[in-house]
């Protein structure tokens, strides 16, 4: 038997209704695990944890389940609806404006994990509750590696259990603005810097078009983004990364600063490929190939050559 | 005699007042070529064209002719006054908030290159009025690199005279917001390929603490900013980035794409010393040894390893 590879991803499984200059969506298959699982899935096997109401679309069961997502933590709650996000972006794409939020089934979630998954050696714990992480961190066997993503909502309600979360994992991941916010600091990398201290081993920030920065005791490295100009919909894109991210370092065991930057690089290009579509379609269809030439297109767009 | 590696920088030359977080100056020395001086001077030699009134303090003569600045183009109009600007700037040192701008003698401004001025190989027209960037154009024989910078200001006055200028010159240099509205375009990557319609070589964007994007017609490079936690004041820091780029073409006297992305490091590395310190003042303390150095750091913090 090999060394267990698996991705435990727990986050928020959504229906969205999407406006975009580019189209809108209602009811599309959305959500932090969701996002996460679907990158993560295309380099490592993964199992989900989530909660979704009666009303979940089979079609959202059957992509999960056709990229090999293991849902035996997905609760069901047969009379109740699923968590339901609706939000709008204007020309640049930049930070949604939300129109509505209907936790639904969400508001009363309390992850169980299924006895197989408790070894699971790699855990993502997406956006939701830093409560819930937690409780979830609780119940799983010593993991190889830890890695917890938060949203400004935590930071803004709950910022003392974001903290404490954010602490007890290995990556600590987050976008610059919430960084910025839990450091208290308005410069990103003593911002980086200063959330290290927390005792995370890694800080990892999501900066959008920008790319991402991977913090460690050793200093700060830059992440350039994948220079896509199909722009459609950047919903899900942090998420994408940060499946991208671990799907990587499952797949290939190897935690090693250097391998973290090439997670991080291979996040970026999941990162480019989702919001090309609308909602999850692009991530949806995209393929180990395809990660793999944006990835080498990455490299060289991203190298400083030496000075002669 | 061996090859002229001179560079020809016209741009304002002012005295700045400014409100940082971290401390104020009053009438310090400043302009756009006065920083892309300072800075390209790092590297070669530099001949300076703008306008000054009597009151022009001995020091930035002086600072200036310490580099080796050729100052023969440099109008001293005796019974008229230094351009002066005041700005302040909030906590995170983003865009900085105008107070105050007397143009003085720059008003009146019409650059006359000085005959000894005329066949330098290298041109930076920095920020001033897109017509007086054409008219030094005009007054050069031949040079071998043109750069040009601008300002929102142009773009929403005299939109039609920056496009020509841009248009002209082998690299049209701009912040991401002014990229953005020159395309009209609110992708950066698409706007910046949009720019390059107009006619140049390259369009370099310049972005602030997230790096710069060097497009040409075999695509986008990225370039990472130097990871200074240093901040202080980030007046100055887009004409030193100018300045260093030049700087380091006229040097090297190679202009292939790979040498123009080590240029514009060169250009985010002096950009990082410009932002250490307030004013020109720790500009006016580096050395080229220490750029060197920053360089490898930064050559190395980028660097996207191999697919293993």
């Amino acid at each position: 038997m090999g060394e267990d590879r698996s991705v435990l991803i727990v986050g928020s499984v959504a229906l969205d209704s999407l406006e975009t200059p580019y189209g809108t969506a209602a009811g599309a298959l959305g959500g932090s695990a969701v996002y996460a699982s679907l990158a993560a899935s295309l380099l490592a096997p993964v199992r989900l944890v989530g909660v979704v109401g009666g009303d979940y679309p089979a079609e959202g069961m059957e992509l999960l389940r056709s990229r090999g997502v293991d849902l035996a933590g997905l609760e069901v709650v047969e009379d109740g609806k699923t968590f339901r996000w609706s939000g709008r972006y204007k020309g640049d794409l930049g930070a949604a404006e939300t129109l509505s939020t209907d936790l639904n089934v969400f508001a009363d979630f309390s992850p169980k994990l299924p006895e197989s998954y408790r070894m699971t050696p790699y855990v993502f714990l997406g956006n939701i509750q830093p409560g819930l992480q937690q409780q979830v961190l609780e119940q799983t066997a010593a993991p190889r590696l830890t890695m917890c993503d938060t949203m400004n909502l935590w930071l803004n309600t709950v910022p003392e259990q974001v903290r404490k979360v954010m602490g007890r994992v290995d990556i600590a991941l987050m976008n610059d603005a919430e960084a910025k916010q839990l450091a208290g600091d308005p410069h990103l990398i003593a911002a980086a810097e200063r959330t290290l201290e927390l005792g995370a081993k890694y800080v990892v920030v999501k900066k959008g078009e920008h790319g991402a920065l991977v913090c460690g005791r050793e200093g700060c490295r830059f992440i350039p983004p994948f220079p896509t100009t199909r722009l459609r919909d950047t919903t899900g894109a942090g998420d994408t990364f940060a499946g991208g991210m671990i799907g990587h370092l499952a797949r290939t065991g190897d935690l090693s600063t250097e391998n973290l930057i090439r997670a991080a690089a291979i996040g970026a290009v999941l990162a480019s490929i989702t919001v090309e579509g609308l909602g999850v379609s692009a991530l949806a269809g995209a393929t180990l190939e395809q990660v793999q030439e944006r990835y080498h297109a990455l490299e060289k767009c991203s190298r400083v050559p030496e000075l002669q």
